[in-house]
């Protein structure tokens, strides 16, 4: 836990890497999750082939290292291990990235080739559970036994707490959240299946339902904000035009809000849980999002249920990622 | 574990209560699951108060301790104690009932009231977790870690095992599975929310659906089978009609299999389960009702959650809540 003094871990520090499509997050905490060290971000440019990413990811854990070393003294000794957070599915056990259609890997052994690469032992776990556990371990759901947590971005992913260890079922494959279906006639999603959830509230759908309003003929400052072009409109975009009075925007948001309610009023229905965190950019909209969002949910969801759950938007930002990719490798080791 | 034989819990013995709006169901088990005694079951009659419900699971609590004596050689003192299973809401800590619609109480202290009636220990939890545990105990899910239970009657309950252990949430209101919603502007449900499984697939909304058809107009032998009042129609005799080729309730059934197969596989993409068992009357419909479910459930979850998980019909009927309530009190006391 994050007050641990214990001398064995407080001079001992995990370094965490949060893998992404886009760009690699990697930073260094102490295990006892008390300090943070020499986070940077570098671009993934997966293109380049899995070879180069794994020497790029070994590179930024390297420097990462050294500047941990520079700030507090400790040395090359005093590093435990490596936490990865990645895309899924994967499989926890031999370390092995089952396919990832963001980097085009299938059946790639992530953990051993970053363990080998920096000569130290890693952990592998999925890139939503790492965000959840992080605001579980030092952020917005801390101190929380059963916690939901759902990453909102390209797509939406899930984690899931129950007693303080993050739940993977029978084969890694568990939390998938953002794939409930809310509308079994609805919007077909990536995955297959229709009405899911990320077919409503990923960033990509909210940029798409702002552009089927407009579509519509609705006047809005989206379109100006632009430049007329409205392919790119993003998520941020809505926000924005949102918290700058835009009437269209305003509704796109509510939608989400709304959408998401009815997700989450699952989820709480389901676990009954102390903390439902949402992570990623969603949580740039804040009140305009989250109170209709909370609004949505007490209609749906049980009232013992409603009463025993605060839904919040993460604390960590960017860095729910590699912080909860250091917490799985202090769990993983008995630290957390 | 069923197979455990201990003689310290062989040779002793716990009694279960299934407590529904209609029936008592009570019955006693050797502690290590392997032997059922004196399963009996007695008309709850709600309308004449508590005092006089628990006056009548005292009585069938004696009458099942007595047959188990007479039949086994055991006891009283070889009893250990009873488990209850009731509808909820309800607070395992202090065995009190919250609120159950079908009795119309309000906070009663049953596990109290009855473990005083009886002067034995006694526990007390869900009927529907108490289901899905006693599949799990010596039934269906037997042998399973992660095991999702819908049971399908009045309403649809719901029971989450997770590492072979009841999962009941912050407040006890965890595995609400038959209130997920699965179209968020669908079919009002009794909770207030809309969508939920329960609104489609519970044993009256099948009923609902069997009329809505008729009343369109369709002809089938449900109407003659019920003497032309369609209030008469109930999900046993959709199943029935079905059974006996009839084209009106093939239909029902297919939709029912389809309905279910959406909330199922909202369940696998969240925990990953290796089995989810389906209690309750529906087991009735057998293969025409499992085989487009697993269908359904194959088109829309992930391939890995399919592939790690059994879509089974329970194999206790009616005793599957009995079996379970004995199951949480052994497992409450560290003996399953």
């Amino acid at each position: 836990m994050g007050n641990r003094s214990d001398r064995s871990t407080a001079a001992r520090y995990i370094i965490g890497v949060d893998l992404g499509g886009t760009n690699i997050v990697v930073g260094a905490m102490r295990a006892d999750g008390a300090t943070r060290h020499a986070m940077h971000s570098v671009p993934t440019q997966a293109d380049e082939g899995s070879d180069a990413v794994v020497a790029r990811i070994a590179a930024a854990v390297e420097r990462t290292i050294a500047e941990t070393c520079a700030e507090t003294g400790a040395t090359r000794d005093d590093m435990l291990g490596v936490g990865i957070g990645s895309p899924g599915p994967l499989d926890r056990e031999t370390g092995i990235v089952i396919f990832t259609p963001n980097l085009g890997w299938r059946d790639f052994p992530l953990r051993d080739r970053v363990s080998a690469a920096v000569d130290l032992p890693a952990t592998l776990d999925n890139d939503a559970n790492c965000a959840t556990l992080g605001e579980w371990w030092v952020g917005a759901a801390r101190g929380a036994r059963h916690v939901i947590g759902l990453t909102i971005g390209t797509g939406i992913g899930g984690g899931i707490i129950l007693g303080g260890q993050l739940f993977h079922g029978a084969s890694d494959a568990a939390g998938e959240l953002g794939h409930t279906s809310i509308d079994a006639t609805g919007r077909r999603c990536g995955c297959g299946n229709y009405g899911c959830l990320e077919a409503y509230a990923s960033g990509p759908a909210i940029a798409e339902r702002a552009r089927e309003a407009l579509a519509g003929g609705e006047t809005s400052m989206l379109s100006t904000m632009v430049d007329g072009d409205l392919t790119r409109i993003t998520a941020a975009t809505v926000y924005e035009a949102e918290q700058r009075g835009d009437v269209v925007a305003a509704h796109v948001v509510r939608d989400t809000a709304k959408f998401l309610g009815i997700g989450v009023a699952n989820f709480l229905n389901i676990f009954n849980p102390e903390v439902v965190v949402l992570a990623g950019g969603v949580t740039q909209a804040g009140d305009a999002l989250f109170e209709p969002l909370r609004a949505e949910v007490r209609r749906r969801a049980f009232t013992p249920a409603v009463e025993a759950c605060r839904i919040v938007p993460g604390t960590l930002g960017g860095s729910a990622g590699v912080i909860g990719a250091i917490a799985t490798f202090a769990q993983r080791h008995g630290l957390a």
